[in-house]
């Protein structure tokens, strides 16, 4: 459901979803193993779902018979399940490709429930949730036994928990993967994990040493750069795939990499994955030039030097649309119009240009004609730029949303000060209210903050009567709070509205 | 998912929904027939449509064989569904008790693809989705066509549709429902329909001497009160039942009324339908009293005559209870608090008293210890209050909302008037935000407003060029407006803050 809204590319995630489903069919695969972050939005839309459910129940379902056995307790794998069992084993269900998935950091569980939206998957028979912890400080991972003639595989997974947190639990020996008492060498352990592997702090990663030895290879999602062929751990001698996303997210190099899935051929202990291309993924051209480094074309002093940076972009942009045609040739199942990135460092005195009239030369030929150029000033910034790009999007707005609310209350005179909540309170929740969409996520802080002013109120035996109190905090602070947050989320508005028309 | 956040009352539609498939279960039904509004909101909550999923997957398949055909075209009957067949003929699903509903006006279909709620569950397998009409001038019903043995049923059906349109359609002669060739008498006529039945306006409902006379059994949904033996229509000759909610939603006295299911039995054209009284529903018992009958117990002008009418009202509300209690006693699915509403119309000088304190004597005893008591004034006022509650919840929200944003607007000072948008649109976005939680609404509204303004300062020659208006449009009136609906939403919550702590 990435992008679902916009005119161009909004079906491309639904098209390529089927794709790969396609190519599981055509594969004759004995299950589809996903590393998370199926969803986009922790509550995708009605339509994103109806069409995830279409996909599925498309080509997961049929009368192809499924030939591996499950040797674990599926109460156990599946425990957090209503129907607590894998789904081609369901005798009301004809599944002829089990989905196995963790949960990524975009479609984890929230609320008191503590659903997710690959629950409403798994309670429609579609999918096979795992790898999910009710504990938030210890991991014990019952892995889910398969058998196909003599190969057996034991499939660990943990769904996205906060990197930090799950950081602290390795180092605290917290984590423990359990292993089949029976033959203990005699298992292929296949690993699905998704969390940052790249590292962005110090505990903000989960480093390839902290996983077992045992394991042979360990499928990594949540980063979305396709690295899918197994690269060798030589210090924990696994092996480690990293699929990547399906489609292109974010304008980053990393994201113009072949998107890829894995078809992975286990027997005994030994495997082989073979990569196949997806066809259907949008082709994305990258490309960075530096103006200072053209002193031939063109100097900061120059008269219309403006215009001639802005020929040169044209070019540049051109060979880039030339190349992806070149490369489409033939290919009827890529869309026609590429995404296209120029990232123009203009440092040295030049000036930046007005991107509109640019976009609109490109309007019939690129899927994303307001964003292809990128100006950038310094190397460094360059740098940051690319770092902060490579993270995955929500992160982005993550730190932005924490910005702005420090910001906001920086600036704020001294009246505009919140009665009952935290300056930091606030922030996780307009953080939540941004990310998840939880609408409750700021009246439940609320209602929260109130009880305990009202419970300090009493035990401070104020001279007031019960009424009083409950008057005077709902009346006003209750409200002077709410006016507060909407001042506040209006400056989040327009300041996202900044952002985005800037770029 | 009526109320699913209440503390107290959170679970009871799931609580009753359960007993309802249960029911089906054990009278080895053939199928289920809902009349629209499986759901309360429009898009409902994960944790709702986990429950749902959960309840029909438990109760609806199984081995259980299914023995009535379905002899129409189903790619005519379910022709918007992405499966268009009936859910039992799927050979991947082992359907026990096909479910048949169409949408009602809390669970239309909304947005650019036109989906609804109950559009994931035909799309899971679970329900199957008819009466949905593509044109909004005209209809024309196929019938489901079932039968098993010599019985044959045609069921049609029209999900709901704006009253006025519908009245509209059927005044035209816009509406045909279509009938079998052959042996076109010997069918069972069924017909769900999801619309007022009571007159809420000139055109505001829909007459039952609309509907074709060939008839046999017109299903009635929409309508809360439970009347559900079949009712006679002495000019068409058909009967009428009306199943009700499941649960109580307004405390208003049709909801007072025992809720029931329906057990239709038919056999050739006749038929029997047996009342099945719902265990699980919580008790509601709705009392009025006026103050100026009792001249024998208080006067206005008594001192103290408040804490007078203070303990009255106590003494009734304990009535009630007590009955409820008797009611209740030996039937353990009934949940123990009942909601109770005494109704006190405190014309002729008395004064409303605080209800906060009154409520806090109930809390422990009755469901809804902070709605118990409702003040009104005169009989007119009673009667309108009446009308009013009789209405489904959603109704009278929108009245509100509408009302809203105009005493907003009329209020408001003249600076604070929108640049782009009109208060009627304005007013029909806000309440679409409310009523269908359809976050885009707003912001849809004023891209469209945007762009009409740049087409109207194009053609006028305005002398600017595109980008200036650009600018222009874009940083003044866009920001103005977005700042004003941020005011008004502040002004809505508040609004609406006041009316939830004041009755």
């Amino acid at each position: 459901g990435y992008l679902e809204k916009d005119a161009i590319r909004g079906n491309d995630t639904f098209v390529t979803f089927d794709e790969i489903m396609k190519q599981a069919v055509q594969n004759e695969v004995d299950f589809v193993l996903l590393g998370g972050d199926l969803f986009h939005d922790n509550k995708p839309s009605r339509k994103t779902m109806h069409c995830c459910m279409e996909v599925m129940r498309k080509y997961c379902m049929g009368d192809r018979p499924i030939v591996f056995e499950i040797l674990s307790d599926q109460a156990v794998n599946f425990s957090h399940s209503k129907f607590p069992w894998v789904n081609y084993l369901d005798s009301n269900l004809n599944i002829s490709i089990p989905v196995f998935s963790v949960h990524g950091n975009h479609d984890d569980p929230t609320g008191a429930d503590g659903l997710c939206a690959i629950d409403l998957l798994s309670c429609a028979g579609l999918i096979n949730h795992f790898g999910r912890s009710r504990s938030v400080e210890k991991l014990e991972i019952s892995p889910v036994l398969l058998k196909k003639g003599n190969t057996r595989i034991a499939l660990y997974g943990i769904g996205s928990i906060p990197d930090e947190r799950l950081y602290r639990m390795f180092i605290n020996n917290q984590v423990t993967m359990l292993r089949p008492r029976e033959d203990e060498d005699g298992w292929f352990n296949l690993f699905v994990i998704h969390q940052n592997r790249s590292k962005h702090g110090a505990t903000n990663y989960i480093p390839e040493q902290f996983l077992d030895d045992f394991l042979d290879l360990v499928v990594w999602g949540h980063e979305h750069e396709c690295k899918i062929a197994p690269v060798r751990n030589e210090q924990q001698l696994f092996y480690v795939t990293q699929p990547g996303s399906s489609v292109i997210t974010s304008l980053s190099p990393g994201e113009a990499v072949k998107k890829h899935i894995g078809l992975l051929r286990v027997k005994g202990k030994k495997m082989n994955l073979q990569k196949i291309p997806l066809q259907t993924v949008r082709q994305f051209f990258i490309q960075d030039v530096t103006l200072s480094e053209h002193p031939d074309l063109f100097s900061p002093e120059q008269p219309n030097v403006m215009l001639k940076v802005m020929a040169f972009c044209q070019e540049k942009v051109e060979e880039m649309l030339e190349e992806a045609e070149r490369q489409r040739l033939g290919n009827s199942l890529t869309p026609e119009k590429p995404l296209i990135r120029l990232r123009v460092d203009y440092s040295g005195g030049f000036e930046a240009f007005n991107t509109m009239r640019f976009s609109q030369k490109f309007v019939d030929q690129v899927a994303n004609p307001k964003e292809i150029l990128h100006f950038i000033r310094h190397r460094e910034a360059k740098d940051n730029i690319k770092a902060i790009l490579s993270r995955p999007t929500s992160e982005v707005l993550q730190l932005r949303v924490e910005d702005l609310v420090k910001e906001y209350f920086q600036k704020a005179e001294k009246n505009v000060q919140l009665s009952l909540l935290t300056e930091q309170g606030m922030g996780k929740a307009v953080q939540e209210f941004v990310d998840k969409e939880e609408k409750d996520a700021i009246e439940e802080l609320i209602k929260y903050q109130l009880e305990k002013t009202q419970r300090f109120l009493r035990e401070r035996r104020v001279e007031a009567t019960e009424e009083k109190i409950d008057e005077e905090v709902k009346g006003r602070a209750f409200k002077e709070d709410l006016f507060i947050i909407s001042k506040l989320l209006h400056y989040l508005q327009t300041s996202y509205l900044g952002v985005d028309s800037g770029s």
